[in-house]
């Protein structure tokens, strides 16, 4: 177990890089991972091996692994897979700690050769005692390492506009398309990851090895799973006792066609959509239904403190917005209990008798005077019937000017209580304020439903 | 009937505004309704009304309405509620079209003085033949006259990045906090709008009243609800009888506290959810449950073709976001069912023997080839047994060159099928692009679940 995670932290962590089929040439994919090994801010070399080239990208190619001068890492392969057998051989000459499958044409293809192929080149990393990811995969990011092994550039943006730090959300896929959708998602709502890893066909690494290092990768506090088919779920379920950080996983292919389309895809029997749910449970993942739904979850895993109870209070400076949230909370097995004791007191001195003054509690004009605002906020950080706290407000040029000052009464809460925001405002206004009240642990969504769905599944996670 | 859509088009189309309660004063509504009115492109005189001024951003202020030298077709108030029966004097002296009552402290409020000045300034509406948007509302936007007659200058954004033009979904709101919500997502997701209309207390204009409106307005082919509670059931369905746009509706309240909640918002009962569930069914309308839904419904229904049945086929890129938009479609009650005659022969011909090339296609590796993808989709488009298409890729730096004639291959479709996109791709790469497709009649969405969800909501409503 220790040898393995010893391993996986050497694949993901490499000092330096190759890649076979390194190009030129935009229409290769190897024109792409170089492109994303040199791009995204990775400082060891990477040399290009291309026996038909003296230089890519300004570098010295080679011809194969053995002339490179230095030791290599990582080893990136988008060659066609043919080539793959030769290629482990001198990766285990050279003592390189890791590959990357990029070629296809293994077990996904109709043709038995391409089956023939995988087992082949399965027992020679296997033998050599090489972490593989894939063949058939886009390759795998590690952020906080600014290391891109993929053929996605995208995947790993520094100047992403709201996004300029790695984060703690790992993501593990059995699809590269998911995954693209996932991560470009990402950037756009401020969801900031540590690893994409690609599966590709899972030959020597599958979900419970990545689940079983990533629990241990101080860099992560969240798995999101993107599962098409699980072929050894006992291998699952062994593999999670004692694990510690959550898991939030969405599997596709529940209704008919998808399922027999998922078969196809990737080799695998997807299943049935109620044997995944029971065996989830039995994991104790989160279970979602959309790529929305993962991201949301998980963001607000990553960032929230730990909820205490499934109780909720709704701060809302306008009513509508509130009972939209209620409806999600409820209908998610959290309860919005009205105020009793001292907050029912509190609260009913500083509001006027006009608004909803209980559980939803409605701001109406009050939330303009932000002592008033923060009273109500700390009154129910102190109230030990309150589990967490949902704050939403729509901001416009009249009220714009508060945003700073609400965000700062927000993020002094969410170090004791998962505070979850859903603030609107016109495209554009304000997008430093939200990622200030993000990083500071508060999570903000565009509506209020997505906000209250990501905080009834953290609150349901942690029982 | 044919007299209270004359009176309603003069409400949404005046040739002049005035202001009572306009103001220089940055913390006063007025302000901002002035601003509202000046500021996105109304070319109307615009006339403030404030007794204590000579001058209103830098325009003569007048003391009443009286005093205004020309004709005043709108007029919008934000002074204190006990104002309103001499307001609506004066109006009626005037010969005002149609007034939006911004003011607040009418039945919405505990004091029962709100509810008597309420039926007080209802009264004098009704006897004056006076259509009245509010009290206690935002007001509403014409984005068709440029005119906004609200306190959000944001609610009509000429220069917002993705949306110059005025749309065709107008959404009518009982809450102005969804509405902001709602606008402020259209904004980022490039859902154009017709009309926003808030409701308010819903004094001599409500649902219905607005339903019959805008079913009969040039600018508008689908109407959105936010509902919170309906008095009057059987004047909705009463006035649904020969309605022709589609109307998407949802409402807010389902639950214990924030039924509760909503009582005492909007001083009318929410009832029960199946109640309206079934109101919604009779009254054909499409119920949704969240704002982006909301939004995403609309937005296939205002912009691609009436769907031929209920057989989709979907195309994609990658094979993961198939599986998870075939699980959505699949739910809704849509089919995906495999080829059949020559739209099976030509796409097994076209599609090498690697890949899904049934229903849902993985288009894999031959989508860079457009040639064969426009082959594809120009078949789907003959086969009468599809009634409409989804077509999903992910695109990085690799595969970005594609975007541009893809998009034609798809506009072209659109013009004779539904064809809903998820094409997506990181951050600011190529909004142009998505928004030409979109106007082009195929709405893209950021994921395939919602794509789907959308697609199907359509193609229910069609039935």
């Amino acid at each position: 177990m220790k040898e393995k995670k010893a391993r996986l932290d050497l694949l993901f962590n490499p000092r330096s890089a190759a890649v076979f089929g390194a190009s030129d040439n935009p229409a290769k994919l190897g024109f792409y991972v170089m492109s994303s090994l040199n791009g995204c801010g990775f400082r060891g070399p990477v040399y290009p091996i291309n026996p038909g080239q003296s230089e890519v990208m300004g570098r010295p190619a080679y011809p194969d692994l053995e002339q490179i001068p230095g030791p290599v890492d990582l080893v990136v392969v988008c060659v066609p897979g043919r080539n793959l057998p030769e290629i482990i051989r001198q990766c285990s000459a050279k003592g390189v700690k890791g590959l990357v499958v990029i070629s296809s044409g293994f077990s996904e293809i109709d043709d038995p050769s391409g089956a023939g192929l995988q087992t082949e080149i399965t027992d020679l990393a296997n033998r050599a005692g090489l972490p593989m990811i894939g063949p058939n995969t886009f390759g795998f990011v590690n952020a906080h390492l600014a290391l891109n092994a993929t053929f996605c550039p995208e995947f790993l943006q520094a100047e992403a506009p709201r996004t300029g730090l790695p984060g703690h959300v790992a993501l593990v896929s059995q699809s590269g398309g998911v995954a693209g959708i996932v991560v470009n998602r990402a950037y756009q709502e401020n969801v900031r990851l540590s690893k994409v890893i690609g599966l590709g066909n899972r030959c020597n690494l599958d979900f419970p090895d990545l689940l079983d290092y990533l629990d241990n990768d101080e860099q992560t506090k969240v798995v999101c799973l993107y599962i098409e088919g699980i072929d050894r779920p006992d291998r699952l379920l062994k593999s999670a006792v004692g694990r510690s950080k959550p898991v939030v996983a969405y599997k596709a292919g529940q209704w008919a066609r998808s399922d027999q389309a998922s078969k196809s895809h990737t080799g695998t029997m997807a299943g049935r959509h109620e044997i995944y749910q029971g065996l989830f449970r039995q994991l104790g993942f989160v279970a979602v239904n959309s790529c929305e739904e993962l991201l949301d979850t998980a963001k607000v895993l990553s960032l929230a403190a730990k909820p205490l109870g499934r109780a909720v209070a709704v701060l809302s400076a306008q009513a509508g917005p509130a009972l939209a949230a209620s409806d999600v909370l409820e209908a998610g097995g959290l309860t919005i209990p009205a105020f009793s004791g001292s907050t029912k007191k509190t609260i009913e001195e500083l509001l006027p008798p006009l608004s909803l003054r209980s559980n939803p509690v409605d701001l109406a004009f009050a939330w303009y005077n932000l002592d008033l605002t923060k009273k109500i906020v700390d009154t129910l950080v102190q109230d030990p019937g309150i589990g967490s706290i949902m704050f939403m407000a729509v901001y416009g040029s009249a009220n714009i000017g508060v945003v700073k000052t609400v965000t700062a009464v927000l993020l002094e809460a969410a170090r004791i209580k998962p505070v979850v925001a859903c603030l609107s405002a016109p495209f554009g206004l304000w997008d430093r304020d939200i990622a200030v009240l993000e990083q500071g642990g508060a999570p903000n969504y565009p509506t209020p439903e997505r906000a209250a769905l990501a905080l009834a599944n953290m609150v349901n996670y942690y029982g």
